[in-house]
């Protein structure tokens, strides 16, 4: 798929995925795609976990609960950061780096025809961070950030609207 | 271009740009594609600006010296960020959100046959960020995060080694 193509089509899938499978080959060239990813002087934060295990999954599902793709999801990939000292006089880089892997997971996803949801609001949850660190076994210094079910959309839909070009992009100076 | 090839080969250009033109078209293409990128809560809090005046571009260049990208370019898109108030109680989602949002915009960019760079260290520069803003005309509540210089390369050049999948990525647990 032309890469303006998986830009314009991506969307967040809120609904159901088939039984489809979603092959290992694929998934690993999914996270490589956020692994190219570009990030501040090539520090190279972000890191995945890539849960295809039904137990695991099932367990995720506890976890998370009412959530439909990850109810149904064949596969979970998840995007972990490595951890920032407050201290430290860099500037914490994991956000902006994690942002720019984890759309290139979307694209490739996309690009492969998978339905995929960016989901961070999970974290909210009582526990459940601590939850998901205990299940995928991560050290303190990987910090979970971003769950994405993935695969083939039941009910496939379509990007949400968003605010015109002309409200958000000027040529050569702001104006309001 | 397909998207997996799109992100394989981007990378960050540091050479001098030739003078062939960025048509008008093709830049609203890419910054098209940065607004199109998923944002928390769908905040959007990304915007553009395009540079391609040469007046303006010669100042830029001023600002930031010893650039040869920067000096060179026919155009450079600016990304800035909706203002974020430390007292919010809802979380800062401007890093994360121009993260993807930029990268959006590297890749359509690679995809058209641009080469580009992702400039951050500048904001580093006594007095850059001041200059910037007055130089596009920016109002209080957007700041300035990154400038990307983009053109034909007079010497394509190739994305840097990652640390390897088995050291980033792993299945269903975290294994060191």
């Amino acid at each position: 798929m032309d890469v303006l193509q998986a830009i314009a089509s991506r969307y967040s899938y809120r609904g159901a995925f088939t039984d489809a499978p979603v092959p290992r080959e694929d998934l690993e060239r999914i996270v490589q795609a956020g692994l190219q990813a570009p990030s501040a002087s090539n520090t190279q934060t972000t890191s995945y976990v890539i849960v295809n295990d039904p137990a695991k999954l099932a367990r995720l599902a506890e976890i998370i609960p009412n959530s439909e793709p990850i109810r149904t999801a064949k596969a979970v990939i998840v995007a972990c950061v490595d951890w920032h000292d407050p201290q430290s006089e860099r500037p914490d880089f994991g956000p902006v780096n994690y942002g720019a892997s984890v759309e290139n997971v979307l694209l490739a996803a996309t690009g492969l025809g998978y339905a995929t949801l960016w989901m961070e609001g999970w974290k909210r949850g009582e526990g459940a961070v601590e939850a998901v660190t205990k299940l995928l076994g991560l050290p303190h210094e990987l910090q979970v950030q971003v769950l994405i079910p993935l695969g083939v959309a039941a009910q496939p839909g379509q990007p949400r609207e968003k605010r015109p070009f002309g409200e958000r992009a000027w040529w050569n100076e702001y104006s309001a």
